[in-house]
C-alpha cells in the first residue's frame, strides 16, 4: 500500500506547492527573506517604527466556498479572506505586514487551490502584504471530496501610540458607515439555506430583484477598507473603527465602545441592499436576528467627532451617517 | 427563521469564546496588550532585537484529530499543533513568540473545542508563547457533525545573523536524530486506513507489539525539540535542524541541504519503534513509502560538524547518530 491509496497525493500536493511558489513571491517586498520550502517564511523586522506593536488575526471565510465549490470561481474567496483580515487589522490601526494561508480538502485539487491562492496573491499585492507561507493539507474523511476549508493568519504593525483602542469614543461622536459589496463573509449558512435550499433559487439566473444572477450577488468580493481609511487612521482623528464581520451590528460596535458608552443606529438612513431583503423575506427572518447576523449593506463602521467628519466625507467619498454615540453601557440600539 | 436554525448558533460560539477567555491570557506576559474580543491581537515588538527577523509558519494536526475524536481525547491534538509548529519555527533559529489557532466544524461542542484550547494553552505556557487570538467557525455540510479541523500559525523570532539556514552545511558533518514520540502529526490517513480500516485494530484494546492501547500510541503527543535544542541553537554552533515532519525523511531533510551536499542515513542506527512495524508490516509497505511518510521514530535531525558533537549529547542524551554529509545533488540516501 501506498500513501495515495489512502487518499493523499504527495506528489498532487508537491504540485500545488509548486504553483505557489510561482505566484507568491509575486507578492514579497524586500524586507521577505525565506523562499517558498523552507519550514517558515522570514520576514525582517528591523525598523519597523519607534514603538511597533504588532497586530495579528486569524479567520475563514465560511461557507462562501460551497457558493465558490457550486460555480467553480474560486478566485474571489481568495480576495475575501485577504480583505477580511487587512480590515480586521486596519480597525486596530495597523497596516498589514504578511499573510499565511491553510487549505483544507478531502482532495486537493490544484485548479481550486491555486485559484484561492492566485486571488490572496492577487488582495496581498495591492496592500503591500508579503503572501508570507501556507499550508495545505489533504484529509479524506475530514472534508467531503470537493469541500474545502480556506484560513488565514495576518499580522500587521502599529505605533503604539497610534493604536485605535476605542477610548477616546465619548458621547456626542457621530456614527458613519461605508458600504459593503455585500454579505462579505457572514451569514452564508443562513443565505445559503434560505435562497438554495428552500426558495431553490438559481444560482446561475439572473434575479430581478438583484439585476444581476445570484451567484455575482454572493460572491461580491468582500470589500477592503485599507485604501480610504489607512490615511485617515494616521492623522489620529478617528475615534474607533469596528469592522462588521459574524455578529452584526449587534455584537462588533461593542467591541470598541468603551464603558460608559453606547451607539444609537438609524435603520432608515441607507438603503438596505436588495439582496439582504430578499434573504429576510425568503426566509422570514426578523429585524434583530438580521442586524445580528448580517452587514445589512455596512460593512466597517467609523466612530469620529463632529469637527473631523469633512475629512473622513473628503476621503469616503460613499460614506453616510448613520447614527451616534450615546450614554449607555456598551449597547447598540436600533432605531426604526 | 433564525441563524440557529441554518446549523450555526452564536451563542454556543459566544460560550466558547468565554472559555476561551479564561485560557489564553494564562499565556500572556507583558508584551500582550490585546483583550480576547477585540479584533486583532496586540503584541509589543520593541527590543525583539538587535536585528530581528519574524519567522512564522501556519499548519494543522491532519487526521490525528480522527483519532481524538473517537476517543474523545481532545487535549494532546492541542499540544501537538503548537508543538510541532514551535518545532517549525525552532529549526530556523527562532524561539517562538505567540501563536493563532483555528477551529472549524460542522458543530462546535464546548468540550471538544475547550480540549483543544486547553492543549494549546498548556503548550504555549510551556514554550513562553502567547496564545494571542484565534476564531472558531461553525460550517455546517463542508464538516460532517463530529469533524474538526485545528489550524495553527506561529510567529516567532530570530537575529538575523543567528538564522539557520542550512548554509554552513558541508560533507563531512554528522547527522543526528533525536527520537520522536510517535507519528507526531503525519501520516494519520495511512496509519489509520492500514490499522482501522484494514486490521481492523480496537483503539482500546492493549497491543502486544506496543505494550499500550493502540490508542495511547497514536495520541502520543507531538515532541517538542525546544528545550533541549533551544540552548544549542543559540550557541551558534549547529549547521542546520531539520523537522521530520510530512514528507518523511525524503522530503524534509533537503529543505536545509545546500547545493553540493547530500545525506546518507544508515537505516539500522536507529531502532525503529513497533508502532511503524505494525503499519508497515500490517499495510504492506515498501522501505521507501515508509521513508517518505513517517519519522520512523526520529523526529528532529541535526546537522552538526564533528567537533561540537559532545555539546549535542551532552544537551541531548537520546541522541543517535544516523548518518553524514556527503557530496552531492540534495539527495537523501537510505543505506541498509
Amino acid at each position: 500500500m501506498r500513501y495515495r491509496d489512502a487518499g493523499v497525493d504527495i506528489d498532487r500536493a508537491t504540485a500545488i506547492v509548486k504553483g505557489i511558489g510561482r505566484l507568491a513571491p509575486q507578492t514579497w517586498g524586500p524586507r521577505v527573506l525565506s523562499e517558498i520550502g523552507s519550514f517558515g517564511g522570514l520576514f525582517e523586522a528591523s525598523g519597523l517604527g519607534a514603538s511597533p506593536v504588532l497586530v495579528a488575526s486569524m479567520d475563514g471565510v465560511g461557507t462562501k466556498l460551497a457558493i465558490a465549490r457550486e460555480t467553480g470561481r474560486w478566485e474571489g474567496v481568495g480576495e475575501d479572506l485577504v480583505n477580511h483580515s487587512v480590515n480586521d487589522v486596519l480597525v486596530q490601526g495597523a497596516r498589514p505586514l504578511f499573510f499565511l494561508d491553510y487549505v483544507g480538502a478531502g482532495r486537493l485539487e490544484p485548479e481550486a487551490v491555486l485559484g484561492m491562492v492566485r486571488g490572496m496573491a492577487r488582495a496581498c499585492a495591492a496592500h503591500g502584504c508579503a503572501l508570507l507561507g501556507g499550508e495545505t493539507a489533504e484529509m479524506p474523511g475530514t472534508y467531503e471530496p470537493g469541500d474545502y476549508d480556506l484560513v488565514g493568519c495576518i499580522v500587521g504593525v502599529a505605533e503604539r501610540e497610534e493604536l485605535l483602542t476605542g477610548e477616546r469614543v465619548r458621547p456626542g461622536d457621530e456614527v458613519w458607515g461605508l458600504a459593503s459589496t455585500g454579505l462579505h463573509t457572514n451569514g452564508y449558512s443562513l443565505a445559503r439555506r434560505v435562497l438554495l435550499d428552500e426558495a431553490r433559487l438559481d444560482l446561475r439566473s439572473v434575479h430581478p430583484k438583484l439585476g444581476t444572477t445570484l451567484a455575482d450577488a454572493l460572491l461580491a468580493v468582500h470589500r477592503s477598507y485599507f485604501a480610504p481609511l489607512w490615511p485617515l487612521v494616521q492623522t489620529g482623528r478617528l475615534h474607533a473603527l469596528a469592522h462588521l464581520t459574524g455578529g452584526g451590528f449587534l455584537d462588533n460596535i461593542p467591541r470598541v465602545l468603551p464603558p460608559g458608552t453606547a451607539v444609537e443606529i438609524d435603520r432608515g438612513s441607507w438603503a438596505v441592499p436588495p439582496l439582504f431583503g430578499l434573504i429576510q423575506e425568503l426566509g422570514g427572518i426578523d429585524d434583530l436576528e438580521m442586524a445580528r447576523v448580517f452587514n445589512l449593506g455596512i460593512g466597517m463602521v467609523v466612530l469620529v467627532e463632529a469637527t473631523w467628519v469633512p475629512d473622513l466625507v473628503d476621503r469616503c467619498p460613499d460614506a453616510v451617517r448613520i447614527g451616534r454615540v450615546v450614554e449607555g453601557d456598551r449597547q447598540v440600539h436600533l432605531l426604526p
